[in-house]
Order: C-alpha cells, then structure tokens, then sequence
C-alpha cells in the first residue's frame, strides 16, 4: 500500500481521488501496489465526500507524516503552494504539480530540492492538461536537440477565436458564451491576455534549453485586441488567427520566445486546432516536427496526467526522473524588439492607394491584402521579415509624416 | 563508459550510430555516463565508417561479451533478429529494437523473457518512427482505459493517398513516384497492402489491452483497389481516404481491429494528416481523444527513438520499466464480419434510379452520393452503420436479383 496525500480538493484534486478510486484496477497492474489517499488538505469542508475521513485543514499533518512519500499539489496559485511544496521536498518527499504558476515562478528552485533530497517534482499537468507532453520531450526526445517549440497553449482563447472565425462572433460576445460555458473565469484577464499561455511556453522552453525562462521576461500580447476585421484578413490571407506561444532558438545562448496572437497559414498543423483543444509541435534535429494534440484542460484529463505522474513517483520512490533545469537570469532571452517577423499591418489612411505606395517605399516590399468590404479609407498589408523594433520605427514614421494610422498589427506565424 | 552493441548498420542502425556520436553532450547530459558503440553487427563491410574498428560478422562476440548490457537490433525482418534478441535478453542484456515485425510476432515471448531476466524490451520506434507513442501510451495515459485507437500509421500509402486526393494521379503513378522518391520499396506489398500498418495497431493494441494481438487475426485490406473515382465520392461526402488501423474496446474480451482503407471526413484530426507524415489517435476515458503526429519513419527520426530508448535502459539498468502485455490466442478479436460500419459502396446498375430504389428498400435507408460527372449507370451511396455479414449479404442478394453489380466498398471511419 502506497499512501499519498492530496493539496486541494478543486476541480482537480477532486479528480484525481476520483480517478485514484475510479482506477484501482488499473493503477494497481501499472504499479503493483494499491495507492491510497491517506490525507487530502484542503480549507472548505466537504462532508459528503467518499473521502470524508481523510480531509485535514493543517498541512503539518502531512508535512510531517513520514509514511507519506507521494504529495499531490492542486492547490493553484503561488501561495502557499510554493511553502507547501518546497517543504515537502525538503523532507524528500516527491512532488506531483498541476500548477503551471508555481512550476513557470519556482521551477528551477524546486527542481533543484528534489535533486538534492533525491526526490521527484514531476508536473506533466501543468502545460497541455492531459496531453503528453513533459514526458513526451523529457525523454522521447532526448535524442534530440529542439530548435523550436510552438503551441495553442490555452483553450479559453481557442475558443473565443475559433468562435469569431468560424461563426463570426464577436470578441466580447465569444467571451461571454465561454464564461457561461465554464471555460472562462469571471475574470478572464489570465487567459485572454495570454499569462497563462506564457508560463506554459516558458515551462517548455526551461525543459528544451535546460535554463528557467521566467515569464516575466517574455513578451506577452493577448487576443482582446483582435477583431472580426482581422480574423477576415486573416482568412483573405490564407489562414486564421491563433494565440501562439512560441520558443526558437537563435543561437547557442538565445532564444526568441513570445506569446502573441499570430497568422497561422492553413497547411500548418496548428491551424486545424479548434475550440478548447490544445496542439503543441516541438522541431527536433532528428525526429522532424512532432505534433501532440488533446485536450489542455478540464478536471479528468488533467487529473489523469497528475495520476499519471504519481505513478512514475511510485516507481522512482528510490531513483530520480531525469528532469531538470537549471537556473538563469533570463539573459537568454532576445529582447523582444530584435524578434524577426513578417507582419500583418492595418489602419486607416486618406488615401489608400497612396498608403501603399508610401508603405512600399518604407518597408521596399509589402504584399497587400484586398477586402472587398473593407471601408474607402482602410488598408491592409503583409510587412515581409524584419525585427520587431524596424518595423514599429517605419510604421511610426508613416504614422507622423504620411497621414495614416495603424489600428492593428499582428504577426505572422513561421509555422 | 556505457557500452552498447548494434545488431544491423542498415538505414536506421546507422542512424542510432551516427545520433550516439553526434549528440554526445546531450546523451551525456541525460545520463551522466557517456555512451560509446562496442560492436556492430553487420555482414557487410564498411572500411570507411568512422566506426570501421567496431564492426563484427559474429553474433557471439555481442552475445558473450558479458560488458555489454545494451544491444540495439535494427536487422529488420524476422530471422535471424528474433535468435539474436532472445539470446541477448535471456542472457540478461537490455534490447532496443525498431523492428515492428519482430514485436508483433513474438512481443508476448519477448517481454515475458525480458521480465524473467529483470531485462528492458524497449520499441518506440517501431511505431511511428520518431513520433512518441509507445511510452505517452504506457506512462501518460497509464490512468485512462483506452477505448480506442485509430491511426495513419504507413506514411508510403499516405503519400500515394495524398498525390491521389491533391493531385488528382492514379495509384499506379504515385506509387512510382513514392518508388523514385524512396518512400517505397521495390516491392511495394508490405506497405500497400496493409501489412505494415496492421503490425503497427497490434503492436499498440496489444499494448493497450494487456493481450498479444497477432496480425495474422486482423483483417487487413490495403489501398491497391482506390481509385481515383472513389477519392472523388469521398470528397462529395466531405472527407478524404485513408488507410487506417484501427481497435475498439467492444466489450470486457472483446475488441474489433482493422487495417482498412476508410472515408475520413474532413473534421477528424487524421484527415488533415498528408504526405508521409503519421498521426495516431489514443482515446482514453479520461483524456479524451490525443493525437500524436510526425514523422512515421526516416532514418533520423526513427533513430532518434531508438537512441531514447536507449537511455531509458542506461538509466532502468537494475530496474525494469513496466512495459509487458501477455500472450493471447486472438480469442479476444471479433471476427471482421461482425464488426459495425457505415459503407460506401459504388457500383453499376442497368438503371441506377431503380438501383437506388432496391439499395433503399434493402438497407432501409441510404445516403446517395451525387457525382456530375459519373457515367450514367453509375451509383453510389453510403450505407448506416451495421455488421459487414449483413451489409456484404444484402449487397449480394442486390446484385443477383436487381443486376446491380458492385465496383468499391470501402469503410466509413468513424473518427
């Protein structure tokens, strides 16, 4: 009998006692032993529970519970799930995580406790719900050296804009269908504006060029800005928009990572990744691109990659998972103005025809995307490759001396 | 200093030897040993290889060298791979094989040798090559029943599919052209006829319901018969074809397996799946559906998985990874003609209004596929789902007594 304890009993932790209960069988023939939940903390009272009997309000009674050498963390946030953990592991106990913010803030940390205790913090949950993914690079790909990562990386805004591409829908109205669908907080902030796809794309990047990437350090645009007037050019275009996290590595010591709502072409695997579903493709030197598709979120299947890694625990209570990285000081990361990309420009000029002209003569060459419904005055062009920083200088420059006015830019996807 | 052997210097043994020597830094970091190639088995002679001293014609000299722990089999084919790895497992040595035709012949005898001797019997990559499938499968998805599998899973038919549906060229043209691009041997029948596909969902089938499925008990139909009249009708429906393999959970003892050329609409996930590339579906009760695509074969990628597994056993050197499945005598596979499917079926019929009218009265209810440019005596229609002994029985009693005589019959895929 293995026993584990449970930090929090929300949408996931409760899933996980309920898979732990609903799988036994299964469970038992992966690991040869029944694992029990010996304790679940959490604050709220549940007497109803299968599990009533287990439920503690003081974590001490599992911080100091020795026979307890498996703890789940699904508490969310930072505190005091960063406490909790770092003093389990302290303690050698191992550590299975679905929180994507304490992994994306503390990872490095943490990671280095377990390494020193010989105890494992494991969180294939916290990028890609149950899609197989941590695993998947951590040890798949281990043959491989990843030039790039890029990824539908939260589903809240894949919804919204598979809903303002395919049906049209507003912005604001695709939000509130989400919200009432379950998919959105009330306060949306952390999805729509792309935090949480961040610190998803940063886990991946610590885990593919072995240095924390912090989110701070990351560009991040979300989608509140985008409308159905981009979501057509992007279809005029040859695709649709998605909000990307993306990771490339530029050379021995930098990357270029960024989440930001990109032009996807149609032929490209991301581009068919609709609704709440999740896609992740990672670009290795000797597999090619490989893509893993599912869903990112949602009580079982998050639950089942949290299970999933209690096992590995259980299997490796002696031995460590190789999964590490290191710390840094973020030096890695390309500011965000060098980044190298062709761009979707539009806005509104007096005259359109000679916007273009003054465009094309700034940028040396632009492709120009016609809508046949587009107002007199709007025009709309593809800036071809050039850092970030080149193009808002030209672009401001046609702002003060050319009369027009930029009313979007969004990037266009290398994907 | 890790010794390893590799059985076999052909496309991908050559590979896992040029991987060892060009990724060192990154095995090294993974397993904090370097790991160095002690032997080559190879009849042939390589005096230009850079590991020209490595190589040996004697099976005895991997076999007795009591150093190496490891020994990679990339002979391919089922003799002399299957001698060679049961010697090296029952001798206690790890094997790494990218053999899907060894693994799904004697996979039950392997891994049972492989458990007794506290050996690793590793295969990732003998289903889709670089793609990871076997260990997601095994680890992440260890606390999901798997209802169903279905996959792309040849990326030769793939190709010769995709040039048929996007280019409009007869099967016999794209097999040449996959024939000169090197995707397809000279002898194409292991590929085009389903062969290799249906080793492949056995050996995921296999995985997945803990029971040894031989292909020898699946029914297994290849793409020789497509023509380019039913990529047509398949695209009137909405959908594409493609050779799928395919399992389902039908009950407890039971599942229904297939290799077969399917109507895949254009919403699933596999149906946006071209060229070579690969693409598997894992349906698990908790996940739901994940994908996993990429690369289903290539000597680097394929490689790559190899070398992965190949660290997994430096790193499980005393301790076994939890991969098995037991023998089975195929008593759990539904016999082919009692497996459920929707059909289409396409034929010739003195009058076809008439033959639609008999379909009709026949199947109870049937979708017809209109095509303008069909010749006159032409139909076609989809029939519901029901058992293939009935829909063939009826189809039978059509042609006997109304004159109808039928050209195609293919699956529609229920993905």
């Amino acid at each position: 009998m293995i026993p584990v304890a449970i930090m929090g009993h929300g949408v996931v932790g409760s899933g996980v006692a309920e898979i732990i209960a609903t799988h036994k069988q299964k469970l038992f023939a992966a690991v040869g032993e029944e694992v029990y939940i010996k304790h679940i903390l959490d604050l709220r009272e549940f007497p109803d529970s299968p599990f009533a009997d287990r439920f503690t309000k003081n974590f001490e009674d599992i911080s100091n519970d020795i026979e307890v050498r498996i703890v789940v963390e699904t508490m969310g946030g930072l505190h005091p799930s960063y406490e909790y953990v770092k003093d389990c592991l302290s303690k050698g106990k191992s550590v299975v995580t679905s929180n994507k913010e304490l992994v994306a803030a503390y990872g490095a940390e943490l990671l280095a406790i377990a390494s020193e205790q010989n105890a494992n913090f494991l969180f294939e949950a916290s990028v890609g719900g149950g899609i197989p993914i941590i695993r998947p690079m951590n040890q798949c790909l281990v043959a491989n050296n990843v030039s790039e990562i890029a990824g539908i990386l939260n589903g809240t805004t894949n919804f919204i804009l598979t809903k303002m591409i395919r049906e049209n829908m507003s912005f604001e109205k695709a939000l509130k269908l989400a919200q009432e669908l379950g998919y959105a907080e009330r306060n949306p902030a952390a999805d729509v504006e792309g935090h949480d796809a961040c610190r998803k794309i940063c886990i991946l990047a610590s885990l593919a060029f072995g240095k924390h990437i912090y989110p701070d350090a990351v560009r991040t645009e979300g989608i509140t800005g985008i409308t159905l007037e981009d979501v057509e050019y992007a279809s005029i275009w040859g695709g649709v928009i998605k909000l990307i996290g993306s990771v490339k590595k530029i050379d021995k010591d930098t990357i270029d990572i960024i989440v930001a709502p990109m032009f996807v072409p149609l032929n490209s695997q991301l581009a068919n990744i609709d609704d709440v579903f999740n896609g992740i493709m990672v670009r290795g030197d000797c597999t090619g691109d490989v893509v893993f598709y599912g869903r990112g979120a949602g009580k079982l299947p998050t639950a089942s990659a949290v299970v999933a890694d209690m096992i590995d625990c259980v299997k490796h209570l002696k031995s460590r998972k190789y999964l590490f990285w290191a710390d840094s000081d973020n030096s890695s990361v390309l500011p965000a103005e060098k980044s190298v990309t062709a761009m979707f420009v539009r806005g509104v000029a007096n005259n359109r025809i000679d916007a273009y002209y003054k465009a094309k003569d700034a940028f040396g060459d632009i492709h120009i995307l016609h809508k046949a419904s587009a107002p007199e005055n709007e025009f709309a062009f593809i800036v071809e490759p050039m850092a970030i920083e080149d193009i808002d200088a030209t672009l401001a420059r046609l702002e003060e001396k050319e009369g027009i006015q930029v009313i979007s830019k969004i990037r266009i996807g290398d994907l």
